[in-house]
């Protein structure tokens, strides 16, 4: 069963309408981790709700796994993966660089996927052919651009300081070989990738709603998402995307 | 001579109908620094030439100083600082925290400035009598928060790697004192610390038309913005900006 553009629309405003009027306002913060900084807003709460009563109203029998609430029907072949508020330091700092990440797996394989950002209006999603984007400038298809080589790409991650001291000399060798990295981008620079913006992505420690969602936005704008052992990313933990099959041979050839 | 509001909406509107059809778009891209990588965009060079075209318009007798195309009438008293796109960076790889910088400094001193960012539509600005944001949620006049604490803090810096060898040891002392440290974030973090939203941004190497008009913006939101000297940042170099006075104060002291 195909998902259409108009219900991930919908799922985007139905997420909009708890994230945005608490952007840029005070918002009750949690500390989920005990001594470190993990904020979680009321909006990525009542966002998920909203999100999982869409998906229960037209897609009853799929099984939903979100961040904030859980694992529902988890035997069934299909599951939506929610990151209601994906890059909540940047929520927090006013930074509008977070995102609503909802994404369906089919036997554990990344179907479909969006990334909503309210505040810009824009919104990312791939349903099986092709990413489109839609929101200021005009909407459009998407397509990863043709970079190969390390020495022209621009590399996004979040901070290098997601990296443990065992990956840190990995990564920071494919940042020294790239012609411009980028910080700060959360699951922005995916969506930037499958633009034809960036070249290049790599993080660690990912969850599965971190990144699910992201899985086919990449892949059907051309672009390659893998682990950096090589294997499908739909568990999440250390990601890398690239524009290119070459370029992303370059850039594991270095993480290795 | 006071500048009113109306006329830095005309002058962002003006940049914006150079930069914006050009944000997302395949642009030339020059190398302004041999073996750098220093990108001028056609943006660049056209909306610095739209914005001088205004105040030359209105204000025939003040100087001006553009990062394109360098300073005319330089004996005078009152001098516009132009930036047409502080964040090249973050413009060539699609993000939209760069923003076009123009302030007016009279006896070397900012006495107004903007920063307008028109993929948001965002536009914050501080023309003497306070600062004040009108876009996307709402217009409204903006107060930097009362953060003493830099245990309790958020940091911006657009990358670490922009300290050299002899400023990086300080910089990280800070940002291992701070709650969050963010990066990417250009001349937006100097708007999200007059807004409210983050209470430290820490840079280095900056010329004066990267934060001339970022000076109002944070001074008249009850921030606190100077050299890592202590003294006025008009003249670009190594800069901090604080929420308050006490949390500068802190910062300060590990600076040093």
């Amino acid at each position: 069963m195909t998902i259409s553009p108009a219900f991930l629309r919908r799922v985007a405003a139905a997420a909009a309408a708890e994230t945005l009027p608490r952007f840029r306002h005070p918002v009750s913060i949690d500390n989920k981790l005990a001594g470190g900084f993990d904020p979680v807003t009321e909006a990525d709460r009542e966002a998920e709700r909203a999100i999982r009563a869409l998906i229960v109203e037209d897609y009853p029998d799929d099984g939903i796994h979100g961040e904030e609430f859980g694992l529902e029907r988890e035997a069934s072949e299909r599951r939506w993966i929610i990151d209601p508020i994906d890059g909540t330091r940047a929520f927090i700092s006013g930074i509008p660089l977070w995102g609503t990440l909802v994404g369906l797996t089919a036997g554990g394989r990344a179907q479909a996927g969006m990334m909503s950002q309210p505040f810009t209006g824009e919104l990312f999603f791939a349903t099986g052919e092709g990413t489109y984007y839609e929101g200021p400038g005009g909407n459009r298809r998407l397509a990863a651009r043709d970079t190969t080589e390390l020495s022209d790409a621009t590399l996004c991650t979040t901070t290098p300081s997601l990296f443990d001291p065992l990956r840190r000399p990995a990564y920071d060798r494919v940042e020294a070989a790239v012609c411009l990295p980028r910080y700060g981008t959360d699951c922005y620079a995916y969506a930037m990738l499958a633009a034809g913006q960036v070249d290049l992505v790599i993080e660690s420690g990912l969850q599965p709603y971190d990144i699910v969602a992201l899985i086919p936005i990449v892949e059907q704008a051309g672009g390659v998402i893998t682990t950096w052992a090589g294997g499908r990313a739909e568990g999440g933990g250390d990601v890398i995307a690239a524009a290119t099959p070459r370029l992303h041979e370059k850039a594991m050839a270095l993480l290795r």
